[in-house]
């Protein structure tokens, strides 16, 4: 292999304390010849979901012999795995906690492995940042070319979150607001490979409003105006053009909405 | 060229979404050697004006051979056009809408092309995501040593945001606050080079406050002390010392100002 | 030294404005071949004390021919020394006024320089960033080979900060609140060293609350518990499974704490 060796950071560690720097400290004294990118270090706190989307939406573009760092752990310090997960389109170093559930849906997971040998761990494992004592070292060890079964053993009944899932009723489909974009724009639960079908006067219905029109871009409609697309990530999204939908519908995550034909 | 490619990125897509992961891999995917450098993803949204602030402060200051990845775009979607821009201070990757303004006060643009080949974009391009899309790819093309003219015909007219001119009046100067960073520091409409007569002892007044004298650094007043001053962006600056003047004197972008010699 | 050159960055320079961009194209203008590694830019404003333990937290952890640059600098402008400081953990490049004083308790600093030699600098220096005009050249001159006593004269008398030492008392130890990091877990001024017979069942009391028990993990306790524990500062904790201490006990900086045996 003679590529620069790429590890990208996913994390929930924020930008304010140095744990991202320190996990990169850790790669860089094993293998400095790694370039980093960062996704992203705002993902918002232990939450898996939003981890898994940002995952989804990241990490297919890069190369195949990229490896994915990501720590967003809630379990940190008990008894969850870590693990390592091999796909076609690149390696993933994390948690055994679900994070990896949207992305399998696109590219599958065709073998996985329990961290368990102490040689790819710093000598001294803290029971607070496993980050910077498990997850950086593993990385490194493979961006150096170790092979992922030296990591302990092979694991296939790893953790997958549980997505809601919409439901086909009388008048349409009832699903939930899953995500939310630092745009205010708000994810639902309708997948576009489900939603062949849906015309564009179809209207969604929640709490206190509605929002009717698929469209094909933000643009599409007048400034301020809200809309329905499929954006990028291929769920149903609720948008307002060059506006915040989040704020102005006073959606959440969680909260329940209904898909009608018209 | 044997120099290692340098694409710089700046966005207002904020630290929480994966959205400049997914440029970054994109690229990486088309050369694998390129060094990137993240200038801002956290330009206010939609903010043109601020936009321009950033890439003026930052991008004249990297190799000629660099490559300046900018998506401010409030117009994906629409007709606006995407265009790459050369300079004698490297080449500008970005939608036309205006965001080089101030950065051509600097270094002129000397020729701009519109990107209209589809070879240079992804053959699937989303109406929500032109940074993936469109701008990643033409960047990592550009890297790679593709000329800018292959992307689509020359433009001449292009954008320009209207910056806000003072005026001279009777009394001094009127002009209006234009930025505010993170500091808290107030850049207002007067530029040091038509300003080069302006004395230690001028007073900046507005609504409810006044701050009276010119000084060549923050330390120059004790602590907690209010001052003018041409910081290293060459706007007339309002700043407190160790403080934070927008926050002290309620003031936001678009708010007048009257400058005055005493 | 065949090394590809490592330079990170901490700065309290936040993520809107093209500071670091900045820094990072005057280094790059002098020295192409440097990696960059961002540790963090998100240090609460001119916060000396916060900005120690992020440099202590995460600089160790790189390989020792490292540069370390650090711009938190509320003295910017005034006659407060610029520094290079020599550890055997890497050099650094600074403001002399105390962001070390935690690294120093790990690695000594086993010489230093005042920055003087214009030749180090750019050929303007502004009054308001010297993070641009004389930090990141100097960064840059040391990537390239140059030794630091080239700088200028050598300095022993660096700036600490004082750090509130714990006291001993009848009933335990008087301390306070030191630091808070994004997950809202507390620092207090307790260190391991010096609590090695610290109990499991110890108590640290508050204004208007307590904390029971000495664990090992934030996992050792229910969820929504709280708990004391020695995370990977070597500070004693406060912390909340899968919660905010900072929020739930209305703790800051500075709040005084006692903790007793039982």
């Amino acid at each position: 292999m003679n590529q620069r060796p790429i590890i990208t950071l996913t994390t929930d560690f924020g930008y304010q304390d140095g744990f991202t720097g320190a996990m990169k400290g850790v790669i860089l004294s094993m293998n400095p010849a790694v370039q980093f990118v960062d996704v992203s270090h705002g993902v918002p706190r232990q939450d898996l979901f939003a981890g898994a989307m940002v995952v989804r939406g990241a990490c297919p573009y890069f190369p195949p012999h990229a490896i994915h760092l990501i720590v967003i752990d809630p379990g940190v310090g008990t008894s969850r795995k870590a693990m390592i997960a091999v796909t076609d389109r690149g390696r993933y170093v994390l948690p055994d906690n679900g994070l990896l559930t949207l992305l399998e849906r696109f590219t599958p997971i065709r073998e996985a492995w329990s961290i368990e040998n102490p040689d790819f761990c710093l000598p001294t494992i803290s029971n607070t940042f496993h980050g910077r004592d498990i997850f950086a070292p593993t990385a490194a060890h493979l961006s150096l070319g170790r092979p992922p079964e030296h990591a302990g053993p092979a694991i296939t009944n790893w953790q997958r979150l549980e997505i809601p899932q919409c439901r086909k009723v009388d008048k349409g489909w009832e699903g939930q607001v899953i995500y939310g974009d630092l745009y205010g724009n708000l994810f639902c639960n309708f997948e576009i490979e489900a939603m062949k079908e849906l015309k564009p006067d179809c209207v969604l219905r929640f709490e206190g409003g509605e929002v009717r029109g698929l469209k094909a871009a933000y643009g599409d409609v007048a400034s301020g105006e809200a809309l329905l697309t499929f954006g990028s990530s291929g769920f149903l999204e609720i948008a307002i053009n060059g506006g915040d939908a989040r704020q102005q519908f006073g959606l959440q995550p969680g909260d329940g909405v209904m898909l009608s034909p018209n």
